[in-house]
C-alpha cells in the first residue's frame, strides 16, 4: 500500500502510521520518506527547547493559535522522555495541546525515546518530511529531553526557541553549552513570577557582553506568561522576523544544508548501529572477548578487527539496499 | 615518555595526566591504555546514579571513608555536566570529598562532557583502566547526566547502586526506563526526610510485584541519611554482598564481558564518527547535499554512498594503526 500517496493527499490517519513506522525504525518507512522526499521544503521548522517544567507545551499550544489566526496549518513533534511505569510517552498526544484536538489544521504527534538507542533525532527529521509532505506550514519540534537530543533538534529547525523560566533552579548555571548559544529567539515564560527580571538581565548582559566580541545577532528576548496566553503575538512575531532574517541573510540554505548532513549522519550511524548489534552474541565478537580476557589483544586492536570486519560486510552487501544495504 | 609505567607505579600526577589525553581523545592515551591494559581487572567497580540533587556525591563521599577503614583503596570517577559559562566541570575536583583530599590511597577525578561527543562512556571506560592498573581495590563510577550516559554507566559497572531521595519531584514516574530494572542496590537517602516511607514502600510493592513474574534478584533497598553519615555501613555492605553474589553466581564474568562489548562498541563508533567528520566540508560530502537539494538524490540513497566510501578508507586504511587506522 502506498502510504507516501495518502501523506500527500493529507491523510493524517496515514500520516500518523508512517511516523509510527519511523519510531519503530521500520524498513517500509524508508522507502515511504524516500518517496516523499522530493515532496518536502516549503515548511517553517521552530525547535522549541528548554528545561523541563519552564512551559514549553503551554507556549507552543498558544503559538498554535497565532499561528492559526494567520490561517497557516501547523504540525508538533513533541519528543518525550519514555516512563519505566507506563513504557509510553510520558505526556501523551491525548493530554497535549488538547484545545486544538479538533482542529484538523493542527497535526500533534509525540515521538517516545524508545530504549534510547539514539535514532530519536533521525525519527524527528523522518516526522518533520512527513508534515512538510503534508503542507503544514509551520512545523514545532519540541523536545522535553536534555543534552545530546537537545542539540540534534537545535541542528535540525531552521529557528530554534529557547525557554526559559524564573525560579527553575540555577537555569543559566546548568545551561548546557551550546544550547544558548544556539537560540535565536528566547523567551522568558512565568514573566509574571519573581526572578523574572533578574533572570532577564542576566541574559541581556550576558549577551551584551557577547556582542562586544562578535558580529553575530542578538537573539530578541520575548517576556511571557503561558498560562494568561500574555506575550504570545509578540513571540510569534519574534520568530516570523527570524525567518525573515534568515531568507534575506542567506542563512536559510545553510540550515537547511546543515539539517541534511545532520540526517546523512545519523542514517550512516544508524546503519553501523545495526551492524555492530548484529554481531551481538556471534562467535567472532565472543572469541575476540575472549581474547581480551586472555590478555591476547588489547580493546583498540579488537576495535579495529570489528571495523575491518564492518568494511568487508559493506563491500559484500553493497547494492543490496533493501534490508539497510 | 612511559606515562604507563609511572601509573603502574601508582604515580597520581601522570595518572590524572593520562586522563585528561583520555578526555581529549588523544592518540597518545590509547598506546598507553593498550600497555596498561593487562594489569587490569582487580578492582572492583561500582556505578553510582540517581538524579540530581539526591544525594550521590555525599554518599560516595561516607562510602570511601567506610572502604577506606577496611583498608582498601579508592578511586572515584565522577562524571559532571559541563557548564556553558566556565567551560569546566560544574562541580569540580576540587571541591568534590575535600574530606580525603589528604589521604593518597584515594583519587578522585571528574571528567567533564566536552561537547556532547558522545565519547564519555569510552574515556569513562579508560578512566577506569588507569585506576585499576594503579592497583583501586574500589572504583566509584559517578554520574549526574542522564539518559544514554547513565545507561553506559551501569552497563560499564559491577555493581550499579541507584540513589533515590523523597521529594526530588515524581522521582519513579520519571525514572528512565532500564535503570531502576537494572539497579543491584538501592539507597533512599535524605529518608529522615517527609516522604521516605511512601518512597520505600513504593519501590518495595514494585519489586515485590516483579518478583512475582521473574525469579531475578530483588535489590536490598538501604535507608541513608547522606549529610549525617547514618546508613553508611549497611549500604558499604550491601555493596559487598552484592560483589560476593556476583562472583558466587557467576555474574561477574558475564558483566565483565558486557563491559568489555560496551568499550568495543565505543571505539567502534567513535572512529566511524571520527570519519564521518573527516567528510565534513568535502567536496564528496557538499556534492551529495547538492543532490540532496535537487531532488537528485534520497537521504538513504546519499547515506548509503557515505557508508560505501567509509568502507573505501577503512580498507585502504588497513594495518594503519598508530593514527586511528
Amino acid at each position: 500500500m502506498d502510504l507516501a500517496a495518502k501523506v500527500l493527499k493529507g491523510d493524517v490517519r496515514t500520516a500518523a502510521r508512517l511516523i509510527t513506522l519511523l519510531e519503530d525504525e521500520s524498513p517500509q518507512a524508508i522507502g515511504e520518506i524516500e518517496k516523499l522526499y522530493t515532496h518536502t521544503g516549503q515548511a517553517f521548522i521552530i525547535g522549541v527547547t528548554g528545561a523541563p517544567g519552564v512551559g514549553k507545551s503551554t507556549l507552543v499550544d498558544n503559538l498554535i493559535g497565532a499561528f492559526r489566526k494567520q490561517n497557516m496549518t501547523v504540525g508538533v513533534i513533541a519528543i518525550d522522555p519514555t516512563s519505566a511505569l507506563t513504557g509510553g510517552a510520558l505526556l501523551g498526544d491525548r493530554i497535549r495541546m488538547q484545545r486544538h484536538a479538533a482542529d484538523a489544521a493542527v497535526f500533534i504527534r509525540s515521538l517516545a525515546t524508545r530504549g534510547w538507542s539514539g535514532g530519536l533525532a533521525k525519527a524527528a527529521i523522518g516526522a518533520v518530511h512527513v508534515m512538510d509532505a503534508m503542507g503544514k506550514d509551520i512545523i514545532f519540534l519540541e523536545t522535553v529531553g536534555s543534552g545530546q537530543v537537545e542539540i540534534d533538534i537545535v541542528k535540525a529547525a531552521d529557528t530554534t526557541l529557547l525557554v526559559l523560566a524564573p525560579g527553575s533552579g540555577d537555569e543559566i548555571q546548568t545551561m548546557k553549552a551550546g544550547i544558548l548559544e544556539s537560540a535565536d529567539v528566547i523567551a522568558i515564560n512565568k514573566a509574571d513570577t519573581e526572578g523574572a527580571d533578574r533572570l532577564l538581565s542576566e541574559i541581556e548582559s550576558m549577551f551584551s557582553m557577547k556582542a562586544l566580541n562578535s558580529n553575530d545577532r542578538i537573539p530578541p528576548v520575548v517576556l511571557t506568561e503561558a498560562v494568561n496566553d500574555k506575550g504570545t503575538d509578540e513571540l510569534a512575531s519574534a520568530l516570523r522576523e527570524h525567518r525573515d532574517y534568515l531568507k534575506s541573510s542567506g542563512g536559510l540554505p545553510l540550515r537547511r544544508r546543515a539539517r541534511a548532513k545532520l540526517e546523512l549522519q545519523e542514517i550512516v550511524e544508524g546503519h553501523i548501529k545495526d551492524m555492530l548489534y548484529n554481531l551481538d552474541g556471534s562467535d567472532f565478537l565472543e572469541k575476540l572477548i575472549d581474547e581480551l580476557e586472555t590478555g591476547k589483544t588489547s580493546p583498540h586492536r579488537a576495535a579495529l578487527e570489528i571495523i575491518s570486519r564492518l568494511a568487508g560486510t559493506i563491500n559484500q552487501g553493497k547494492g543490496k539496499a533493501k534490508n539497510g544495504f
